[in-house]
């Protein structure tokens, strides 16, 4: 191609330098909420002690209201919305754009909110495989009009690495266990209280006990396609969601808005300390 | 329920007076994009000629960034981001507010952007049928581990009074076809230029080709779940897209800032027109 325009990122090969631009990115940090995503690079400008100020960490994907990306030094944090196709349309083209920028040796972890099955709210769960909404560790993508099974297998040793970093945070809960990846968060996650339910509390209440026995701890809408997409292309990949109920007592997000931001901050605290263990930069307080 | 918390739009039925907020809806004009939501908005609010200053217009979920909505008069503007799981989510949590507002007699729009398939760029589709990947009427959803298959008819009085409504407005491409709904941009819509690809040019146009044959005149990413859930909740829906780019011609769009928010403008207008019909407010330029 002559031309690449990344068009839902509003960038393109022809318009933006990618090299300059990319070319130094070493981890990328996804999540569905744009504010969350800025909040996130705003942390992470804080801790790896740089000396810009942080009002030069701007939305790079300004131009457009699909997505919003930020950068500080070898970071870069972007939001993906909600759900498969929308995370897919946002890898597709990040995916393009570090390969433009002909970024090398990149490790991408989705920080994500979740809701958990048997855990505690606010435990942090490390994903190992992410499965489907029927515990199978697979990922089936339309292509034209044929079914394609693709593998949700993530990094074993990145996992393995997260959770070790976990135990030098004081109070820090966190799991290594499989995440169930819905296309629906009423129904398709045994919700009761959505606009169309057809099911019973203990139809329910059996669905979320066989996810736990199949070794689902946390459930969210983006696992299985991060995982296949970054598998197929190379990628370093791990998923990190703090759950925000226990489905097997609720279905409702009740949490006040001070104990919400704390547990959405407890993914990102996680992922500083290992990118900074990463970048040799130790942390003294742990 | 003694509470209903409607989480991703930040209203609840305790914290929030939904019908004195919500009673008077008689529109719900739902599309992907925050800022596209907010100009429809903007935009309804000076056809209806309203009184109130447009400084009054505030984004109603701005506790929360997953979705944005804004109220003019009788008309709703909601944004839903991309994909079947996002607006799904949505729809669920709206459905909920309409009935907790006690909302009678409403008529919900999908006004969004697609591709089309054999027609001309610009070109705004009236769905008639929703269609899934495999030109089927039919949307799955997942339900626990059980997969139910749904209908997604919409309402072909609608369809037929909004193509006539198309006519009025002079030099207005409209029609009215069926549109494909799939859940990934690249490879579900046989794209060649994603991040992977792993069919040729052939087979892509054989694909686009046949879809057309089937009746399909566009393809976006949100109808069937739209069409589904609206039927099942007695709302009467409809969908209208407008076309930024032929698929059988080239799958990247090159659209110039200014041609792109001129065609996202066609179906607001038609939209405009046709509340303002419904409610008596004829329009005295057509």
């Amino acid at each position: 191609m002559d031309e690449d325009i990344l068009y839902h990122l509003d960038l393109g090969t022809k318009t933006h330098n990618l090299p300059e631009m990319f070319g130094d990115v070493k981890f990328v940090c996804v999540g569905g909420s744009p504010n969350r995503m800025r909040a996130f690079a705003l942390f992470m400008h804080k801790e790896l002690g740089l000396v810009e100020g942080e009002e030069d960490i701007k939305d790079i994907c300004a131009g457009t209201d699909r997505y919003c990306m930020f950068k500080t030094g070898p970071v870069l944090s972007i939001s993906h919305g909600m759900g498969v196709p929308s995370i897919s349309i946002m890898l597709h083209e990040l995916i393009k754009l570090l390969h433009h920028a002909r970024c090398c040796d990149v490790t991408i972890i989705r920080i994500g909110t979740s809701g958990g099955i048997g855990i505690a709210p606010g435990s942090v769960v490390i994903t190992d495989t992410a499965v489907d909404s029927f515990f199978k560790p697979q990922f089936e993508q339309v292509i034209l009009d044929n079914v394609v099974t693709r593998s949700t297998e993530l990094d074993k040793e990145l996992a393995e690495e997260l959770f070790n970093c976990s135990k030098k945070i004081p109070n820090f809960p966190a799991l290594i266990g499989h995440t169930m990846c819905t296309y629906d968060f009423y129904e398709g996650q045994g919700r009761l209280d959505g606009a169309l339910c057809s099911f019973s509390r203990e139809k329910k209440l059996d669905y979320l006990k066989r996810a736990y026995e199949a070794g689902v701890r946390n459930i969210e809408m983006e696992s299985t396609v991060f995982a296949a997409m970054c598998g197929l292309c190379g990628l370093k990949a791990a998923v990190v969601c703090v759950t925000l109920l226990d489905r097997l007592d609720c279905d409702q997000i009740t949490l006040s808005h001070d104990v919400l931001m704390e547990y959405q901050r407890r993914p990102q605290l996680l992922i500083s300390n290992f990118i900074k263990k990463k970048l040799g930069l130790c942390d003294q307080i742990s």
